[in-house]
C-alpha cells in the first residue's frame, strides 16, 4: 500500500530534506525509521526539496510498504524512532496513484523576520535578524510587482537548469505581529532559492536600497544579479502543501 | 551606575539562571560576556532564578558598573559576546535603590502544552507533550480553586525552606489556540516549581484523573503529594516581571 504522511521539521540540524552522501538529512532520518519495520530499505519520496536549514510545518511525504499494519498507525511506530525534531503529524493510505511530488497542486512557504534592534532567543532558530527598521508598506506595494505569473529568472539561484522559470505567485502577502515580519508565499511551484531571493528583495526595499519600481524592473529583467540577497535559511519554513 | 537589563533566553541547553559549580547558566554567560569589558568580575542578579531548562521571554535583571558607556549601549555590547538562544532585549540606567528581585511587584510565567496525538518538533523546545485530549473547560474550573491567596503548601517541592508559603495568584488562565494549550499565571511570588505543580495539577484535571472539587480540596489540605505532578521544565517560560 501507499502511505501519505504529513511531517514537521526544526531544519537546524540537518542538510534539507534529501539524502546527501556526507550529511544528515530529514529523508535518510525517516528511511532510517522505517528500517526498523525489518522490510528492507523503503525509499520516501517527499513533496519539496527544503535545503539545508530550512524547516517545514506541513512537508508532506509517501512510501510503498507491504504490511497488514493500519496506515494511520505509521505516524506513531516512526515518531518512537525519530528524533525529536522530525515529527510525523499524520499518515494515511493515498489512492495507488497518488504522489506527494507530483500530484501537487501548490505550496505555501513563510518566511520570518525579527524586526528589532536585538534578535530573539526563543526564536533564533526560525527566523532572520534584521535590525534596520523596515518599512512594511512599501514591501507590501513591492510584493505586488511580484505576485502573478512571470519569468522568475531574477528569482533563481544560479547554475540551476529548469525548462521554464515561468512560474505563478498567487499569493505573497507581508504581516506584521509585534516584531516579527512573516512573507507568506503561495505558488504552483517554486525555482531555486526562488523564496528566499523574493525575501531577499522585499528586505532591501523595506531598508530603502530598492524602489517598488526597481522590483518591477528585475522581475522583467530577469537578472538574478539585479534582485536581493538570498535570505537566511533559517528564517523559511514550509508550511503547507495542497493537494 | 546600576544597569538594568531585560533578557530572553532558550534555557534548553543551561542549568538555569543562577551559577552552578560543574553546569552553564544563563547568569555565568552573562558574566562571563561582562568580562570582555576589562572591569574584573561583575556579578549579575536576575529577578528569578529559572530552573535547569526553563526559558525565559522577560527576565529582568541589574548589575553594577562604573563606566562612561551609556547604558543603553550594553545590550549592543552583551549581545556581541553572548551565544544566540541569550538575546539582552534593552538596558538602561536604573536609580540606585533599584533591584530587580527585591523591587518586583510579581512575574508572568507561561505554562505551554501541545495537546494532539504528536508532539511538535517546531514547538519542542518549549512545549510538554500531553497526547490525551485536555478538557479544557474543567481545567479552567479547577483554576478558579487555585486562583486567590492561599497557603500553597501542596505546591511547593518537598524539602524547600521559606518562611511561608503563602502566596497570592492574581491570574490563572488556561487558553486554547489550535494544538497549543498556555496556562498563563501572574502573582506576586511564588514557592519553588509553584508553577510547574499547577500545571502538573491542571493538565491531570484536563485528563479527568482529578476533578475541580478535589483541587479544592488540595488546596486547603496542603499536602504535596495530594496535588500533581511537577510538569517539564521545557513547557515552562518566564514570560514578564512587573515593577
Amino acid at each position: 500500500m501507499r502511505v501519505a504522511f504529513i511531517v514537521e521539521y526544526d531544519g537546524t540540524d540537518y542538510a534539507g530534506w534529501q539524502i546527501q552522501k556526507n550529511d544528515i538529512t530529514v529523508q535518510e532520518k525517516i528511511e532510517q525509521a522505517l528500517l526498523t519495520l525489518g522490510k528492507g530499505h523503503i525509499t520516501v519520496f517527499g513533496a519539496g526539496r527544503t535545503d539545508s536549514g530550512v524547516h517545514a510545518k506541513g512537508q508532506c511525504g509517501h512510501f510503498d510498504i507491504e504490511s497488514n499494519i493500519p496506515a494511520e498507525k505509521f505516524a506513531f511506530i516512526l515518531n518512537s524512532c525519530l528524533p525529536r525534531d522530525i515529527r510525523v503529524k499524520k499518515s494515511w493510505e493515498a489512492e495507488g496513484d497518488f504522489h506527494c511530488r507530483f500530484s501537487a497542486k501548490g505550496k505555501r512557504y513563510i518566511y520570518r523576520i525579527v524586526n528589532a534592534p536585538h534578535a530573539s532567543a526563543l526564536m533564533n532558530r526560525f527566523t532572520m535578524h534584521v535590525p534596520e527598521k523596515l518599512d512594511v508598506d512599501l514591501m507590501r506595494v513591492a510584493a505586488e510587482e511580484i505576485k502573478g505569473t512571470h519569468d522568475f529568472a531574477a528569482f533563481c539561484a544560479a547554475g540551476s537548469s529548469v525548462k521554464t522559470t515561468v512560474r505563478t505567485v498567487s499569493r505573497l502577502d507581508v504581516e506584521k505581529e509585534n516584531d516579527i515580519i512573516s512573507i507568506i508565499v503561495e505558488g504552483n511551484g517554486f525555482l531555486y532559492n526562488m523564496v528566499r531571493i523574493i525575501a531577499g528583495t522585499l528586505i532591501e526595499v523595506g531598508k530603502g536600497k530598492k524602489t517598488p519600481r526597481q522590483v518591477k524592473e528585475i522581475v522583467e529583467g530577469k537578472v538574478r544579479k539585479e534582485a536581493g540577497m538570498t535570505a537566511d535559511a533559517k528564517g523559511l519554513t514550509m508550511d503547507e502543501v495542497f493537494y
